[in-house]
């Protein structure tokens, strides 16, 4: 199987009381694609500038990312620049230029067309829809999305809802997308919309997945050493996505094993800054990883 | 074995966006023993004023709670007036009058002081002092607290912990004692101050049981039809020692499992107001719950 991802591939310089970084490849379609890369062939389609290193193109393609679909056009990459306080909650955004990413309009390269597996990574809901009307006959698509989007782009959002199988996103988007407070019950709401599955994620307490057929509750992994939380949420899709492509169903066992090999990914992204981290695992390390998270949320009935 | 507890017993008027209910049997030791007393004996160590209902005397006691510890103080019973908004999240005080409870000292009978188990609810640490040093020789001792006593009794509420086996306590808690964001590093710092485990509940994120042997984290139970969330803590903490009193032991398998009823007992308390809903259900009823947070968790290992 193969996974096309179509989002933002920036250079983040990024602050936390741990330390600093600065021009760090990030954006959404990175850290997909490094997490995702994990399991199958990624292929990425995005907007650099001019400025943007050569050394990362090299470091998509030494991972195995293929960048025919990575145009590079006139001007500054997309440039996110963001604090993170003691608590590593909400980062606080210090500037947005999105530069190139401003008249980005995703060019499937034909090669790209027939991918199985097609992630709609964080980007407007208009070029998301526009994907969708390119790529046909994606056997599985799963998209993302944000608070600006949900607020700038309801109609479109809804309109590229209805047409994926998965939608992603997490607690606090859930419960601003539907007004309802109660995420089983806002599940229920975005599921009467049209997609197969939503996958709320909820940071330290974990994912959901709601089916009209099943749910199922992940925890997320303990960490300790929270570095960096940038890309988690991508990171997490990189990991769902991989794994369905990977076994090439989408049984209701594979489902809920995706969303756990999501809960490792996202889980090692945040130990270092960018996708350094999900460029250094193996695949020994991120089994290792899954057996822990099944031995912390295992347990036997017993009756009383 | 027996368990016992020492708490509030409280008349609650509660208002909901689903319903109001005025002077509703209610208080920490109620719920508690409301769920605890599905797996075993409980006896009641609280105070009420001349003022609190006799049918509610024999509402404990047709549950099988022991009301030998019962004062019944001069004045009105301590009460609790309280609203929630749509997101049932906080509750917003309306009033507190402590009345009775204002110079209670728990007074255990003698045929009380040797119980098995003891559950300190969330009263002042000066009183869960006074308790522990009463009731000797008790197998396993679990306490709660909340963020009043946190800050009025931040030395004795620490001398409390030193001196039980199980704390049980919220994430904002956590946070609010500990001064860590990371709930991890928190517990392990609670962990240094002596208890054998800490157990954090996180409303509609589950619970995590930590101690220096392992971790467990356990899903919540997916509730749509959220009521009233008063008392679901209790009612997690009546579930989690009443399952370890009833099966006498405290090895890993129990401990996770005891998480598990604990979940189970939360559950079902907050679908009605006050201990309706705790006192109507069943162990078959409770079982089938049981069942379902297990294929709500589950997943199987398949490497990539």
């Amino acid at each position: 199987m193969s996974i096309l991802v179509v989002g933002s591939v920036a250079l983040d310089t990024i602050k936390t009381p741990f330390g600093s970084c600065e021009d760090e490849l990030g954006g959404s379609a990175s850290y997909f694609s490094m997490a995702a890369g994990h399991f199958d062939k990624v292929k990425l389609v995005a907007v650099v500038g001019t400025d943007f290193p050569k050394k990362h193109i090299e470091f998509f393609e030494s991972r195995g990312v293929e960048v025919a679909g990575l145009q590079v056009a006139d001007g500054q990459t997309f440039r996110w620049q963001a604090e993170y306080g003691f608590e590593l909650g909400e980062a606080k955004t210090i500037s947005t230029c999105v530069n190139v990413f401003e008249h980005f309009h995703p060019i499937i390269p034909d090669q790209f067309k027939q991918s199985e597996y097609l992630f709609l990574a964080n980007i407007d809901p208009s070029l998301q829809l526009e994907v969708l009307d390119k790529v046909g006959g994606s056997k599985f698509v799963a998209c993302d999305t944000m608070n600006f989007w949900i607020t700038r782009r309801h109609k479109e959002l809804l309109q590229t809802i209805e047409r994926v199988d998965a939608f992603i996103l997490n607690d606090a988007e859930t419960r601003q997308l539907t007004g309802e407070p109660n995420l089983i019950k806002a599940a229920k709401w975005i599921l009467s919309m049209g997609p197969k599955m939503v996958i709320i994620k909820k940071g330290e307490h974990g994912a959901l997945l709601i089916t009209p057929e099943f749910k199922f509750a992940a925890p997320a992994y303990p960490v300790e050493l929270l570095f960096d939380p940038t890309g988690a949420g991508d990171s997490f899709a990189g990991g769902f996505v991989g794994f369905l492509a990977r076994c090439g169903d989408c049984c209701e066992d594979s489902l809920r094993l995706a969303v756990i090999y999501g809960t490792v990914m996202a889980s090692f992204a945040v130990e270092r800054f960018g996708v350094r981290r999900l460029a250094e695992i193996d695949t020994f390390t991120i089994l290792e990883r899954l057996k822990e998270l099944k031995k912390l949320s295992e347990f036997e009935i017993q009756p009383v």
